[in-house]
């Protein structure tokens, strides 16, 4: 079920800048027992992003009404919100006036394998652009490239790195690496989106004395981690049980951070 | 007019993953007379484009028919088609069997000033994809971002520089710059769209034993150029006549390498 401006429908308007050149952002967003469970941190996010695009924000209302009629049937699955700035003539130049058109859709809930996942590394490279990082906006290429990679290779999951080999994030997830107790992520400012997982995951660390530090992390680093962990909203912390063919063992930090988060409600973690 | 998969329709599926991941390609084409000049090559980078994305290609007969149905009112305008791996379920990664979905519009010819171009400079940066540079790719925020620069400005175009401030083109059109008679243009090998009409003047200077480098530049070099040209596909090639405020000539070379094109039957150039 599909919902465009609250209305049910399976079409949007072939003129929508979302489709003519990646002019908006989304949200995926995980549907727990018939409710978003971060539904205000994925809002907040959005708002921001509306910020820096400069598009019109619908207000957290509208949003809200959309995710309740999709939730409806209750169960698990998935919400994803998409906000683009709407009709535009030809040309990239947005008009002054321009309003958004928000596309709303529920999906199923991706399997994922029980116990962790086997990760490779991509050939595709996350372009760095210092104003759009850490959006989550429509132009994905970068992503659908690396995805098709990861498919194609069998993996579960791949690295993304930047132009300079910098580790960043994976296709769908972000990423934290444990070496010798110390818990790092890479530091977001060129590339990858700043996911609601990972947030949730540094203020719990910030919270709990647990120092987390944001990085510039090399291929070679990720290669020594004693723990891998993939973090997204729909799934939560997922370890990494395989990198590039070389085992690695889910370790107690991963553990400990699962069971901080449950015990702050984030109980479908891992569902 | 709109055209969706070769018929007349204003909309598309909510579902495109053009829409959704900026997965697809798109051509602005020049109508000039009732027909489109340059339509063999812009099909050919099109089909170069779906090579690298491992898009499926729609073949030139069905896109050049869609071209007919659009340009058959004759006169001048432009025609953009696009093609996107049609519809997907949600998540990045493409289905091994996608097709290609085709949208093809016709606009009017935008405004030009009459003798060149006042150019300002985006403080929007484009990122450097070495795998995405100079495909004409559905992923175009940067460039969206570019023109509302422009727009807010005032400006009639904006030069846009990479993550280092080197000089890659305008938000709209690709760039030669001639200093004491060296013709040079921006690499393109990191970012960029490599322009029909760019390659038109490559192709065009090789001929003619007219010497141009493509090069890395620099904002300093852009400066002290004597003569600045722009090019896209549908103009062809215009001067820049103000430089963020300092007045470009326009010069010989620029008058040279119009000339040149025209009489090998780019004649509508600058029309």
């Amino acid at each position: 079920m599909m919902l465009v401006d609250g209305m049910p429908s399976a079409q949007v308007s072939a003129s929508d800048r979302g489709l003519h050149y990646g002019d908006g952002l989304f949200e995926t967003m995980r549907l727990h027992d018939g409710s978003v469970p971060l539904l205000d941190r994925h809002l907040a996010r959005l708002q921001a992003g509306c910020n820096v695009l400069g598009l019109a924000w619908p207000g957290a209302e509208l949003l809200g009404r959309d995710v309740e009629r999709l939730a409806l049937p209750g169960g698990e699955g998935i919400i994803k919100l998409m906000i683009t700035r709407g009709d535009g003539g030809r040309g990239y130049a947005p008009q002054p006036d321009a309003g958004c058109r928000r596309v709303a859709g529920r999906y199923p809930l991706p399997a994922l394998p029980e116990t962790g996942m086997q990760v490779g590394r991509c050939s595709t490279r996350l372009g760095r652009n210092a104003g759009l990082a850490g959006l989550k906006h429509l132009c994905r290429l970068e992503q659908v490239l690396g995805a098709a990679e990861v498919a194609s290779a069998g993996w579960d999951e791949g690295i993304m790195t930047d132009e300079d080999g910098r580790v960043i994030e994976a296709t769908r997830h972000n990423l934290f690496l444990v070496r010798d107790g110390r818990v790092r992520t890479p530091r977001l400012d060129g590339c990858g989106v700043a996911g609601v997982m990972r947030a949730l995951v540094l203020e719990w660390c910030r919270r709990s004395h647990r120092h987390c530090s944001e990085d510039r992390v090399s291929w070679d680093e990720l290669v020594a981690a004693d723990e891998i962990i993939l973090t997204n909203a729909v799934r939560g912390l997922v370890p990494v049980t395989d990198l590039c063919g070389r085992p690695v063992a889910p370790g107690p930090v991963g553990a400990e951070l699962r069971e901080g988060l449950a015990r702050e409600g984030v109980v479908w973690l891992g569902a």
